[in-house]
């Protein structure tokens, strides 16, 4: 099968239901065993866990093919021993199986060992997304981390939230437009110009008062107390 | 001047200048003397802070009017010494100069002292808003609290990340689509059921070196551990 102009040569995968799934979307050939790869493709695409890939990458050996990651946190230089072509293209979105996501807009940022091989990653890159930047191992490590604050922390405060509407037997649908809103004050302010709350007001009485209402739940009584007390330092030290 | 059909007879401010503001925009009188109040209106809304509601309405004495506040915090009897009719109007949203707001899809929490006033209440936050509940104190009290999580701390989460940014020669602007769609996954899915990252999927290794990785950080390393911790409790507790 042909994707964007790209001959699907195989399909690996560890486990033999996603490798199913996979290789019968594209309508090619798969295989479970690392010793099947076929060695001579131009472009390998490796798509697994950061522990997965580490074992993988001292198991396959490739021709000249071009050898990619797709991880925020694991070094370029991870894939030297694979190949004398390698790089990386990282999608930086948070993906859910039961979201469908528009690639176009997410961004991907891509690294390469040489030139040549950088213009053959932005080509690729390119196919996927109108955003494609170029940055190094140690910008990408920095970024991943940066990432767990703007996705998956807040995430969990989501998380927080609907436990304590439950609680009060309401419904967490009544905070989506806040949360919304939440998301797309930031795409204009500067994160600290859009704060808003009893933290950064520097209202004494409502965070007590919050953090008394919390007594059942100590776990987010902790968190509450240690970001109320991060949002009034960075106002502090911001002023 | 009218306002949805309704005459905007005084505009109190504590400050000459807000008042100037809003009284000139409203082309209607205006004080900032609390004795000065029209005593005859026929609805009061007293939209402060808490710690000046409560000193404005030991001040000020109402004959018959409705008198609402707007806080999430305060409960209803606040209200009681200034009139027999009394009631909250509550918008759930997070409000900043610069941002313009849909009200019509701002939801709003209502509370009233009677059926009667609590119809009135519904008629006014029916002309503001299309998504009007009706909650007692408590629940509302609550509601508030889950809001600073739900709002507040993730927009604090997107500061620490716009300064992990900075410090690696980064743009903020590469985070926007990945914290539009963390908003977005939760408008369908359960907030636990759209967790992704390291803490979720319990990869220890990745924990640690990001953990490292903030070791200039101390205060972002705290947060970092508590919430990363956490997330892996909450993970344990819903199995």
């Amino acid at each position: 099968l042909e994707v964007s102009g790209n001959e699907i040569l195989q399909v690996y995968s560890r486990t033999d239901h996603s490798a199913n799934v996979l290789a019968s979307k594209l309508n090619t050939n798969f295989t479970f065993n690392l010793s099947d790869i076929e060695t001579n493709a131009d472009l390998y695409i490796i798509s697994v866990s950061d522990d997965a890939l580490e074992q993988m990458i001292s198991q396959i050996r490739i021709k000249a093919g071009l050898v990619i990651h797709t991880s925020g946190f694991l070094s370029m230089d991870t894939l030297s021993q694979t190949s004398k072509n390698f790089g990386v293209l990282y999608p930086l979105q948070t993906f859910s199986i039961s979201r469908e996501i528009d690639m176009k807009s997410v961004p991907i940022f891509i690294e390469a060992n040489t030139s040549i091989n950088l213009k053959r990653i932005k080509e690729i890159a390119g196919q996927i997304s109108d955003n494609v930047f170029e940055i190094d191992s140690d910008q990408r490590k920095k970024l991943h981390l940066a990432a767990v604050f703007a996705c998956n922390f807040p995430n969990f405060m989501y998380s927080v939230a609907a436990d304590l509407l439950g609680d009060a037997k309401l419904n967490f649908d009544i905070l989506k437009p806040l949360i919304k809103e939440t998301s797309e004050k930031v795409q204009d302010l500067e994160p600290i110009d859009a704060q808003t709350g009893p933290a950064i007001r520097g209202d004494e009485r409502l965070i007590a008062a919050h953090i008394e209402m919390l007594n059942d739940y100590p776990a987010y009584q902790e968190l509450y107390k240690a970001i109320s007390k991060q949002i009034n330092d960075y106002k502090k030290a911001s002023k």
